[in-house]
């Protein structure tokens, strides 16, 4: 099968514009047919506060009201044009979109009885083949972490979760290599050291969990890898922004996740 | 030739919810291959002044500085991804874009010695291959006023300016029906009985411009429109953003315009 690379980023990489541009210089240098998802959680709060209104986080999930589903459309909207613009110029014939366009994914609004998580969506389905479409158009699908209900409303989703649903939805027509780029240089057992951990299988990952050594924020993270894995996705690898031209080499010094070691 | 309607909004219809409503409800409707393109300058300046900077706009161009253009992306983008998510409610396979997305749209920064602009951009090439392949997957375009200049910028460009420009680039493929909706009937000779010029041709546009019938913010819209029209777009309408059910039949009350009678 043809490989196809889809990579996500957030964080730090979103936030600082040399970051940003370094990373995809490297991004449109990777061969072969590719995918970026990207978030922008740490602008979209710097705007609400701009704006006189104190994001609401619960469990690391934003609270998403009204006011704010406005706000993070047009960050993520408008730092999803400004993505497009960079790659452009770098001769890559990228296509920004939400879940919305083309109906790529869409969502239900998050029913909690214990928290209202407001206009927070759960993905239902993923568009393959208008996805498998366009990358066989040789376009680049840049696609911001924003989906729709099919009745008008957009939704804010998760860009880790958007990125492992549409690894698990390809991964029937392609070799999917799911990378997630954060500031760390993978997942990591010492947080004072820097320790990465190389490799983590599915069996071990309880113990990891119960032991303390994976938790907080990068419990869902990989919970979303390895439910793109459990989809068929062979591995998913999680590294630093600065290391996505080492993916596929021998140099490759972040984590990998699998089914089996 | 096979028909193709490129509709541009602007103004009020982008600034009441209802009233967006209603007219995407009827654009969906409308049969045959469509492209709209919007601009959303009121919803700009309001959230400007919500962040605390004054628009300044010089013979109704907006100065488009850093901040300024910081915002219009969002809004422009924000609102583009909203109008996407009502279209595919209504079933129609909508695919939102600036002008950096696929290349559609590549511009130069405005030069004038006089006033500057700030990253406005002129139309410098149409990318007519795309937007015919996308047209003819059954793909219906949402273009908002943003372009590049492939260095990675993204310029604010006039709405009806984009609208003209796709018109013209692609009335060699398409019999293309330009149409500019705003909240008045027409192009008028009286504001206060709202008297709609039904035709304009060519030839009469400087005597009705030279006796002060058609002034201000019209001009450049009609500019705009004979452009269009010595491109080689048949006639270009103007109407109210409630009468687009009628732009095909003998109900039309809003202005032509044609290079002849």
């Amino acid at each position: 099968m043809e490989k196809l690379t889809i990579i996500k980023i957030g964080g730090k990489v979103i936030n600082e514009v040399e970051a940003l541009d370094a990373f995809l210089k490297k991004f449109s240098q990777l061969e072969g047919k590719k995918i970026l998802v990207h978030g922008g959680g740490n602008i979209a709060s710097e705007w609400q506060r701009k704006l006189g209104v104190e994001p609401k986080m619960i469990e690391g999930r934003r609270i998403t009201d009204q006011a704010t589903i406005e706000v993070v459309t047009m960050i993520y909207a408008g730092l999803n044009k400004q993505i497009v613009a960079k790659l452009q110029s770098l001769d890559l014939q990228a296509l920004g979109m939400s879940g919305a366009d083309l109906n790529l994914i869409r969502a239900y609004k998050r029913m909690n009885i214990v928290i209202d998580y407001g206009y927070v969506g759960d993905i239902e389905k993923v568009n393959d083949d208008i996805l498998n479409s366009l990358i066989n158009l040789q376009i680049t699908p840049v696609i911001c972490a924003l989906t729709h209900d099919n009745n008008g409303q957009l939704l804010n989703t998760n860009a880790d979760t958007i990125a492992s649903a549409l690894a698990a939805s390809l991964s029937e027509r392609f070799d999917v290599d799911l990378v997630y780029c954060f500031e760390q240089p993978g997942v990591l057992s010492d947080f004072v050291n820097k320790t990465v951990i190389p490799l983590i299988v599915k069996k071990d990952y309880e113990g990891l969990k119960t032991k303390g050594i994976i938790n907080d924020g990068m419990i869902p993270k990989i919970d979303n890898a390895f439910d793109a894995i459990d989809a068929g996705v062979k591995h998913v690898k999680v590294c630093h922004f600065d290391k996505i031209d080492t993916i596929d080499s021998e140099h490759y010094s972040g984590t990998v996740l699998c089914q089996k070691g």
